[in-house]
């Protein structure tokens, strides 16, 4: 078995891949070489909310707008799923999310910044039944995360914070540190925190796709530290190329929308950027 | 000058193509004859809505969205812009839509039963200034509407109403009708009614578009008269089909969104509407 075949297996087992069909191939490095082996499938991501998108609104606005939208997946921030309840109240909150029918399969941006953060973040996605954690480790934790992981079996995927971030202003900033980690360690792809810091997003698809467990997907107004979020369709995002790159390597995870224009009313921004990419991924699919 | 060029000159000097650059050529006859013409151009139709859709929200919410989501182009229900007050009164509002910066190039469905009801019709239109009525004239009326589009030079759209319809439940039943009269009168295709009728809407933009002088542009649930609107991209209509339909015969005029649905809360479904096109318009002009 090669190590794209086990880290499927892997991803399968701990459900992060749950409810997807695994593709029988995929690109078998993280390059951007041609390969016409997936591009032939219909391209049918699952997409999901990344609720920092509507921290203005309650947790049953959140479940209500994510439904309105035919989504079906959210990865919850604390302003939903607070951090600071007895761990009972997390299990049950977690609850009602899937009872209305989601797969709560995430939880964050969380920030770890200590040993006693990180096994908090850890004890709160477990009582969560979390997949995955969308996270923020300072460098010196990152062995102490991968321990964790490996105990709880959660995957924790680093988030790409744009060039004014110290941590983790790019992809690659992130990746060069999971090298040799175990493979639940690995990437949520912030596609608009990339486009921020001068890089196409779907180059850092191709580059780094075996890494990557987890995407914000969104579009945004300017190629550099200047953007800031708007409707898909309306920024400088080659959002096509993205999907061509997603649907190329074969990604068998979620996509989650991040919104964060309109705080106040996020759900018709976040209307129009999910049309748009349906749109996109109707014709990608009729052009084979 | 051919049938084509000589209409080509009336619509854009009546108006009805006012802002959009009349294309070098378009195709010659309503037939469906390939031709790649107009198809190696970068398409960009202009867009509008049909304020039936906001028909229980304001003229002043109206205006408001239709900004919101970039349109350019509004028709006006007389919900919005009453029927029953002096003309001072529609002209004023009319001046508000335009100070707006929105092209108020029409209004409709307006109903035409008798010869008052045909004389109010286009003294209103005339005191909005539009371009362009949508109208449902009884069939003895045809003469008359047809002296009036003369005489006041303001064009009148037949729309078609699906298969309960009495007067024009398909397009070409109001086509047929139009045979030999003033190229100012033609048709408002309202594709939604077109797929209830069973017919594809990308046929009837092919067929009858010498004849196009307006679109409500939407998708349904169901290819029969049980279809009801539903957010563009969810339904049944094939909508890259008459996307590429209107881009083939080089269509020049406006399509005016019209989403019946959700009329307590329009604006989300209709932005998934709009992105959803843009998305299938941007792979459009990608694919060239």
């Amino acid at each position: 078995m090669n190590g794209d075949a086990s880290r499927r297996m892997f991803l399968k087992s701990v459900g992060v891949l749950a409810g997807a069909a695994v593709a029988g191939s995929t690109a078998s490095a993280a390059s951007a070489a041609p390969s016409a082996l997936n591009d032939s499938k219909k391209f049918a991501p699952r997409f999901g909310l990344a609720s920092y998108t509507t921290r203005k609104l309650t947790l049953d606005q959140t479940i209500a707008l994510v439904k309105r939208l035919n989504l079906t997946c959210l990865t919850l921030k604390d302003m939903h799923l607070p951090m600071n309840v007895p761990l009972e109240a997390t299990a049950q909150t977690a609850q009602k999310v899937r009872n209305a029918g989601l797969d709560l399969y995430g939880g964050g941006v969380i920030y770890m910044n200590s040993e006693v953060e990180v096994n908090r973040a850890f004890d709160y996605a477990k009582a969560a039944g979390f997949r995955l954690i969308v996270g923020v480790p300072r460098h010196e934790l990152l062995d102490y995360v991968e321990d964790k992981i490996k105990t709880y079996n959660i995957a924790v995927a680093i988030h790409n914070h744009g060039p004014e971030d110290r941590l983790y202003p790019t992809v690659q900033s992130a990746y060069t540190r999971l090298e040799d980690r175990d493979k639940r360690f690995g990437l949520c792809i912030d596609i608009g925190h990339t486009q921020r810091s001068g890089i196409r997003p779907a180059d850092d698809i191709l580059q780094f796709h075996d890494r990557m467990l987890d995407i914000h997907f969104k579009d945004v107004s300017a190629p550099t530290r200047r953007g800031s979020t708007v409707e898909i369709g309306r920024g400088v995002i080659d959002i096509p190329a993205a999907l061509e790159a997603l649907r190329h390597v074969g990604y068998q995870g979620i996509a989650s929308y991040e919104y964060e224009k309109d705080a106040d009313d996020p759900l018709p921004g976040l209307a129009e950027s999910v049309g748009y990419v349906n749109g996109v991924i109707t014709m990608m699919n009729r052009n084979k």
